[in-house]
């Protein structure tokens, strides 16, 4: 093999592009990196000789065709809808294909005609799906190698803002889409809880939160995701009473975003009348009764808070202020509650220059060996160097890049439409990811 | 003019029937009653020689234009998805058309061609619409006649059980469609309440209600509609600072209705997993986080919830017993959490034989006039006959019938897509419907 199409140059793919760039040069291998912005390619690949920057659209089959009968493998961070296009290109030209998106149901029909052509598609090989998945699988499978009955396993990842960078009351930064964060959690949350099925309406949802400490960096909180329930038979966990997936967020966070929830300004379904000529304080005026006195003072009554963190968050915030939420009128006059809301999130949760991201995954396990019952974590914190080689950059990037090398060198057996969660795949990259990365799972056990 | 096609001869629809019948025999007019049932249609015109049942399909073209160009005026009571097709046929056939529809956009892009056919395409002639409209626009005019300047306006209206019939400690019991009455309210609120643009979530909506007192038939609550504003122009309250429209219950029901939204039991988007093996008690415990004691404390604890009327109503359901929800396992496996809800409420809340519903019909206006304030109480009280001629057949089926009556005697003169908001409609009409129907409404006013 000597040859990597890499598609997608956009500031999240960098980490993987630098580690792929080394690799290649090691190997002696070519690189062509495809993106829509060609100049943005050319910018990341820094005049290597060995790597060449092309214009790249995914909807022009001809150049999807072309550059794909070229590659040996493909290793794509387009947006996730893309993929399928990618994929079946890939199988019918017989090549491999990596992506850290989660499997659609458009891929996995893709397997059969993979296997026959000893094509591997490897997904969900990021952060969460990806590292999640590895880390989770080390776990349970040594459990289960002891014989433990695993009783409980739940798992929290978050997206948050490095200790050397927490600057503001919420504790909180946007180091992803912001607009992602806004509509988090919207739907019913599912999950299996004492062997029962649960359902947490979004209304509830950052109501239903654990605490959870991480060696270090101090008291999380994690609510949970919208289906726990996805990986449990591919976990091995169809006898475990209690699974649930969660997102971390920092102590407090949460009781205080409950606030927009229950005030309806992080819907996104309908657009507000004349709210591009509104005050910040109007804002918040059209959630709550008419009524008289302070705004803070209302809104604290209203929804019963006795708590004057979340007090202070909220005034922080501006939300109580008669200052115009446009400066200027903008041309667009229509905007949902989820809009504006993340209009002033913007204005207060961006990176300034130097901030460090983190990314911080925790599993907690309980399991029960020879009448003894055990309750294992493991935690990962990765904190990023620079804005551009940010903790997300690198946890996404590095494990999609070390298991694109690992298929160009043959180290790869499997075929097919996979998932990093067998031994053979998750072994090596973890170890690689500690060892050499330093994103590395501390692991305590206590008897309970 | 001579001949009335009726379409829909479901239950709802014998109050209208009968009402044309009679008048039909007076005038000397003939009619077509057609159904997808036409044995049903047939029982519905009792052998009346000037009446005859067919079968209709609005489906079938033919049909539709053979039966429409027979008549002088065609009245639908079929679902309001149809009623473009029908009104279209209308219009290209030069027929007059009664509904008790909202108009849609599809109904109001027939106005014009209308107009020039010189036809009425009457709508929203019913109850709520219908009656709503009316009774508002007869008190709002003679306000502005008089000089005043209309400061509040708000209206309720609801479906209800009649007092003798009133026998469950929730006071309700369903005199329609149940699916709708378990949605009811779901999106987010939106009126004007003191100039302000209100939004209240479906999760605060039934918190978010006014206590009505009824002259002689006690204290109901309201709760806001999902569109408050769509008539404030058509109602001329363009500088009316409160506008609410909504929907009426007797005092306590919202409180307890609130405990299925706060728990998610009224959601329809997602199945629950192995739902039709479950006991109430089981079904309830999805909700819940899970916890040790007795389920009725645990959601009382939850919830935050100290009245106990609401504990005894949800008590009375049968929502924390060991009762399997279906006795003999159901042929369909996956149902909804709202699915399951219905199924208990209509084992809870269906009518008895002799039980009468009672529609009630609340306005309340604010007004200032030579520099005093005035509120205004006009209500409404329905109450059924026996089970076919209840009090929602009259109050649906009466004004449309009475409408077509006076179509059919030349006496509507406005033309195009109309609803009932002008007085040349609406004071025949209310008066027909007070002096003839009993459907009378109470005024009271008083200084404030």
């Amino acid at each position: 093999m000597q040859h990597i199409l890499i598609l997608g140059a956009g500031k999240s793919a960098t980490v993987l592009i630098d580690y792929l760039l080394d690799s290649a040069s090691k190997h002696g291998w070519t690189i062509t990196l495809g993106d829509l912005d060609q100049a943005a390619a050319a910018q990341k690949i820094k005049g290597q000789p060995h790597a060449k920057a092309v214009y790249f659209n995914a909807d022009d089959a001809t150049l999807v065709n072309q550059y794909i009968a070229a590659a040996d493998v493909v290793v794509s961070l387009l947006p996730a809808f893309v993929h399928p296009v990618i994929a079946k290109a890939c199988v019918s030209l017989g090549k491999h294909f990596v992506s850290a998106s989660y499997v659609s149901d458009a891929m996995r029909a893709l397997h059969e005609e993979a296997v026959k052509k000893n094509i591997i598609l490897l997904n969900e090989i990021g952060l969460d799906p990806g590292i999640d998945h590895m880390s989770a699988m080390s776990m349970i499978d040594e459990a289960h190698a002891k014989g433990a009955t695993i009783t409980a396993f739940t798992s929290y990842t978050g997206g948050l803002i490095a200790p050397e960078s927490d600057t503001n009351p919420w504790q909180y930064k946007f180091t992803w889409n912001p607009r992602n964060v806004v509509l988090a959690g919207q739907g019913t949350a599912k999950y299996l809880q004492e062997h029962q099925y649960k359902y947490i309406p979004y209304h509830k949802l950052f109501q239903s939160t654990v605490t959870l400490e991480v060696p270090d960096y101090g008291v999380f909180e994690g609510y949970p995701n919208r289906d726990s329930l996805g990986y449990r038979e591919i976990y091995g966990l169809e006898h475990t009473g209690t699974i649930i997936r969660g997102t971390l967020r920092k102590a407090g966070f949460c009781k205080a975003w409950d606030v927009f929830v229950q005030l309806g300004m992080t819907d996104d379904s309908y657009k507000m009348e004349q709210v591009s000529s509104f005050t910040w304080a109007q804002f918040t005026e059209a959630f709550l009764p008419a009524g008289q006195g302070r705004l803070d003072e209302r809104i604290q009554q209203f929804l019963h808070i006795t708590d004057q963190e979340v007090m202070d968050k909220l005034r922080w915030l501006g939300l109580f202020e008669e200052n115009p939420i446009f400066e200027t009128p903008p041309a667009e006059t229509a905007y949902s509650p989820a809009q504006i809301l993340q209009r002033l999130l913007e204005s207060k949760w961006g990176l300034a220059a130097g901030d460090k991201d983190m990314c911080v995954m925790m599993h907690v396990m309980e399991y029960t060996l020879n009448q003894q019952h055990f309750r294992q974590y493991s935690s990962m914190v990765a904190i990023g160097t620079d804005e551009v080689h940010t903790a997300m950059a690198k946890t996404v990037g590095l494990p999609a890049a070390i298991a694109t090398e690992r298929i160009m060198l043959g180290l790869m057996k499997q075929t097919g439409v996979v998932i990093p969660v067998t031994a053979d795949i998750y072994v090596p990259l973890l170890q690689a990811l500690a060892s050499e990365h330093n994103i590395v799972f501390r692991e305590t056990t206590v008897t309970i």
